[in-house]
């Protein structure tokens, strides 16, 4: 049976170049890169020269980069460390309704130290309205974050001009840049953000890496506190290998990204064209504006989990929202935020492509996935006296 | 050039062993262990396999187990969760001298937090006094924290006394075990502790796997929000190979503590006898409740640096102090604490042995230490009118 792992935005298989960058880091050095001696001093020379790739992918300064083990990490040390060092200056905190868990529990976190959080409303397409945003500013508001794009819905937000009114109000600005970064352009001097989010394995990385950059001068509290790793700023013995790793893979997204754009959009713009055929089926997010391997719709009438069942038991791996609360079983936040009602929301379903998915891969898609829905809607109560007769779906959401 | 690694206390070589039953999962097995197709059960279903083998050399249930990126992040963990869980029943914590900075800083980010930290005092072999910690308990006491083994002078502490000082006025007691997990017998039960902190890398495990051992119905807030990862205690797509790795490596260490034990002690005190005719050495740490591979000494008239430095350049590779302190080229605060002079303190060195160290490496370090010492002290402008004339140092700090 054909393997079809449609599921990139969960994680990414290790690129094998990668791999063996990694290799010598588990084997003869293996040393601490606090350690004076000749082990210690190649293994720190390993990590900056990863940071300095990793700083490259998103054109940051190398002493920008602060190693984390994750994409959550780099999150919660972000939205914590930036409120707590500010805190003096002002208890408002902006974030977006498109958020992953890790800033929306960081925020819940916050509220209950105190600070006061506004959750930024998103249209039905999921952007986030930069005029909103500055209606929802206030003097004591000190941080703003928003996801770069959304790994639920493929939304691309338009950071540019939330940090442009961030900036008239002086706060600073933090984007989630997991879903993005190796995926499309991200360079944070264009951007203009302050601090931005990336974890390694979404760019064919290995999983344990993560990075946050944090602007030349802004000061942040730590969120792991011990030994004087990362200049001070994240505690804890280097996992050299991974961060050996994470170079390794920036720079090949460096080298590889528009070559990886022009490859992946296509695959997905087919699946998109034909699946708006298919009735009730709803693309979620925009459809320009979009991560380019990333498709999700909405299936009225099923659930999402017996898509994803029927689909594995056809070797086709996708997910339904965020992986991090696949197994959660609510209808996501993002989507009932964008408008879509519960009972269809419970019917999402995400197929995001990796360089390693084919054209025949898609083929293969394109014909299983309406059989799935058509299968699972005969059986479904909620699709009793539907059918046919209905009229064909419009590839939107209605909100 | 002879190369003896003696530095098992900053971080062990990976076990060969240990690396391959993690390869896999660099490779094939790529999944995210949240998915719940084929590719995310195989990698949960590899965790779960590892929580149930680092339980078990601790004598733990699976449950009891949350893995996290280091023993540092273990440490803040534990010590920032509980005093969030817990503030409501009091502020006051108390946290040993010996401690690691993960500790000692998180303390310190407490008090800034409005918690009142007491330093627990500790004799000349760096033993905390169980009478002392009771001494120190007050109504508002809720948590200690008191390290198992010292990776700095290798002094096992008395916990077992603590906590049942601490049990008579119902505190929760934690423990960092990161130096001692794998070295010597851990049995959370015979303990008695709530919460222990261990690191792979200490026991020829990998980098970037750690976990904290939470006793079951403890209520602890998380350090690292997200998603439903590890219960929902700690957020982040978990670091497969690595989890993977700190299993067989707890498995392992399990079946050979004994073994390793039995091979280091005498490598050890051959060590420490030897070195107890070089005149103005000082054994730092106990003689007997120590780690099986640790040998610590002060150098009079000698900055540690020097001496790694010319140690290194024979090929012989050790610590002064912590790892996570060695460039901070501070006298450690450990060795203040047991009452060492700041100027004696300097000429700390650690050698830190482990099984790939042979009779052979001990023979040459015997050779060549006494000859570095010679020669260091022979152009130390401290060491002048010193010399010969003096009597032979007894091998213990006088306090």
């Amino acid at each position: 049976m054909r393997k079809c792992y449609f599921d990139h935005v969960a994680t990414n298989p290790l690129h094998p170049d990668v791999l063996e960058a990694m290799m010598p880091f588990f084997k003869e050095e293996f040393g601490n890169p606090l350690s004076i001696y000749e082990y210690g001093s190649r293994a720190k020379n390993a990590i900056e020269d990863a940071r300095e790739k990793v700083a490259g992918l998103v054109n940051a300064k190398p002493a920008e980069i602060i190693f984390t083990a994750s994409g959550a990490e780099a999150n919660n040390f972000a939205l914590r460390g930036i409120a707590l060092a500010k805190q003096n200056e002002g208890k408002h905190i902006l974030v977006s309704r498109m958020e992953h868990h890790s800033i929306l529990n960081s925020a819940r976190f916050l509220e209950k130290s105190g600070f006061v959080v506004t959750y930024l409303p998103v249209d039905k397409k999921g952007f986030v309205d930069p005029a909103a945003v500055k209606k929802a500013i206030t003097k004591e508001s000190i941080l703003i974050s928003v996801t770069h794009a959304s790994s639920e819905v493929g939304t691309i937000e338009p950071l540019r001009e939330i940090v442009k009114v961030a900036k008239e109000h002086n706060i600073i600005v933090h984007t989630d840049a997991v879903a993005s970064t190796g995926n499309i352009p991200v360079d944070v001097k264009d951007l203009g953000v302050d601090l931005l989010s990336m974890a390694a394995h979404q760019f064919y990385g290995p999983k344990g890496a993560g990075a946050l950059f944090i602007k030349q001068g802004l000061r942040i509290v730590p969120l792991i506190y011990g030994g004087i790793q990362e200049t001070g700023r994240r505690a804890g013995t280097e996992n050299v290998p991974a961060i050996v790793g994470m170079g390794k893979a920036a720079e090949f997204a460096q080298k590889e990204l528009q070559g990886r754009m022009d490859y992946l959009r296509p695959l997905r713009d087919r699946i998109i064209d034909n699946m708006s055929g298919v009735k009730n089926v709803f693309l979620t997010g925009d459809r320009e504006n979009r991560l380019p391997g990333h498709v999700s719709f909405c299936v009225e009438f099923i659930e999402g989990e017996s898509m994803l069942l029927l689909l594995a038991s056809k070797g086709i791996f996708s997910a339904s929202g965020s992986a991090c609360s696949s197994k959660a079983l609510k209808a996501s936040p993002v989507l009932l935020s964008m408008g879509v009602p519960a009972g269809l929301a419970q019917g999402s379903i995400v197929f995001s492509l990796g360089v390693g998915n084919t054209s025949e891969d898609i083929d293969y898609l394109l014909e299983e996935f309406p059989a799935v829905i058509k299968k699972l809607r005969d059986i479904s109560p909620f699709a009793q006296g539907w059918g046919d007769k209905e009229e064909g779906g419009e590839c939107t959401v209605k909100k």
